[in-house]
């Protein structure tokens, strides 16, 4: 992981001596980019990051044996060792997700001490993936496009909003995936809400299915919508419009350019502008990094993977169609057909 | 909710003028016991709630509806919103969850203000459940314990810990919960490890399984062991240590007290002190509030709701019980048999 280090050291613009990532109860996944540790929860753990590109690991007793690491059975022993590892005067902490009364514990343990907040050198290195990352995400990929293919068999007319959920989540877990988030089906009305959570149901046209995969801690974000006759005049609306990002996506591209041009588009077609963003970054958590909106002037570039998810919502449904891209040089790669 | 607001200012030692609540991208469920909002996701929203029990809700635009929120669409909206609505030079903020980032934004917003981490006033009034919220985590109780009957006749040679894992998931879902957590399957030499992740790795005993629902965002949390006739002897000594907490706990008992007692048996009995608490108070976290082990000198109270998980770890297994209860003025309810 030697290199993912140097790559956040080398995006900082003051230098730091060492970066310092507290993982608290909430988890920050930027332990797991830095450690390269691919299983274990790692509640309250500590990795510390060197220039040289080195790293050290402080975990709880119950994490023991996964990692190389410095094993701690309570708070007073954690606090001792990181007084023991940490050394200089300017520390680099991930604002992102380090929370306030950790910062206000360090701040006690180090008053000496100077500490920046790093987290857009952090997210700006983990938004160009690595090979092991593309790999882990390919196959997160893989796992939820072959779900997608088996959903619609899965539709009758007593089935429930929860039992479509309890279908998608079930074949994620037989191939050793987890939901990498809370899945979300909605039938009906309920698809007019972004983030819908299933209930009881009953069966009713469109039905929006939004799920990913978490493979090794990395993630994949789908969503397929279902529709009746009447509702395809909007799905196909939908559907172009993801064709229009898809075709001018690529190394160069600036991000809110594209959401731009889709929203322009569902406009010309009589709809609204979107209330959420075209998409995102994707990586170690399903929104990794930045939303392809319009105000983002970030550029794509090579090995970046992004959630393209264009959606219109009616007053009576609404209706959204994600897929996941790499970035290459001219163009995208779709992952998740 | 403004029963549960006054709570949390009376717990204040230093009076504030307004607490406010920021989710982030990682929540922040004090949101959702301010606001009794069940659904939704809430991301990078705020709650602020007043002396008088009175809240608001600041929320992105694709949660509008849920709840009577003003909303936003961009961050430049979130932040106007936010001074607008907040006044007062006293804010409180939850040090717990609060990002360091977002700490320093309402630094920006309001230089005039003094901050205070109020963690612990929203933790001691969280840790006492009201009627609400008792019935919501005695049905995901009842969910849990249905499934944890269940178990056994899954078990066949050729079931792996992610089909194990599949089937308890899919359980839930189907009774419209969510797991409370990532459901933990180990076999053999597997459930040594307390946080271990869910393999391929084909059927042998011991089989431990821990998992909880999530049923209007209150948890659940149990955990079922199931033993070969060898590792009966160690599986009976758990089982007496779960009975010498169970029997000791009520209101007025330290929770410290509890753990040394059971800590104390295992030594007796030749086995190590647990390597981590021997429970944890239970309600919209499955770890909310503070943690049963000896170091701890809180006082159990009435209308508490406590994970119990008494646990021996050996070099080729390990075996844990976990009960969820109610504490009443003498003694405890078992909400999870």
């Amino acid at each position: 992981m030697r290199e993912r280090i140097k790559k956040i050291f080398e995006n900082l613009e003051e230098g730091v001596d060492i970066i310092l990532i507290s993982t608290g109860m909430s988890g920050d996944k930027t332990f797991f980019y830095i450690t390269g540790v691919t299983e274990g929860l790692f509640e309250n753990s500590i990795a510390i990051a060197y220039p040289s590109g080195d790293y050290e690991i402080i975990c709880p007793k119950l994490e023991e044996g996964i990692a190389n690491a410095s094993v701690f059975q309570d708070v007073n022993e954690r606090n001792r060792l990181i007084k023991e590892k940490v050394s200089g005067e300017k520390i680099g902490v991930n604002g992102d997700k380090l929370t306030y009364k950790e910062y206000r514990n360090l701040k006690k343990l180090f008053p000496k001490a100077k500490f920046f907040d790093v987290w857009e050198a952090i997210a700006k290195a983990r938004l160009i993936k690595d090979k092991e990352e593309i790999k882990n995400i390919k196959k997160a990929c893989n796992i939820s496009a072959s779900i997608a293919e088996r959903l619609y068999s899965l539709f009758d007319s007593n089935i429930r909003e929860c039992d479509v959920k309890a279908e998608i989540n079930y074949m994620m877990e037989k191939e050793n995936a987890s939901p990498a988030f809370d899945t979300i089906v909605a039938f009906g009305k309920n698809s007019a809400r972004p983030h819908h959570k299933s209930v009881k149901k009953k069966f009713v046209m469109p039905v929006l299915c939004d799920f990913g995969a978490a493979y090794k801690n990395y993630c994949s974000d789908v969503t397929r919508t279902f529709v009746s006759k009447k509702q395809r005049e909007v799905y196909d609306v939908v559907k172009e419009g993801k064709f229009i990002a898809l075709d001018m996506m690529g190394e160069g591209v600036k991000a809110g350019d594209v959401a731009k041009s889709v929203n322009e588009f569902f406009i010309k077609k009589g709809f609204k502008k979107m209330i959420h963003s075209l998409g995102h970054s994707l990586g170690l958590s399903p929104h990794d990094g930045f939303s392809i909106n319009e105000k983002n002037d970030e550029i794509m570039k090579e090995n970046m993977i992004l959630a393209v998810e264009p959606a219109i919502y009616l007053k009576n449904f609404g209706i959204r169609i994600e897929d996941d891209v790499l970035v290459k040089k001219n163009g995208v790669e779709v992952l998740t057909k």
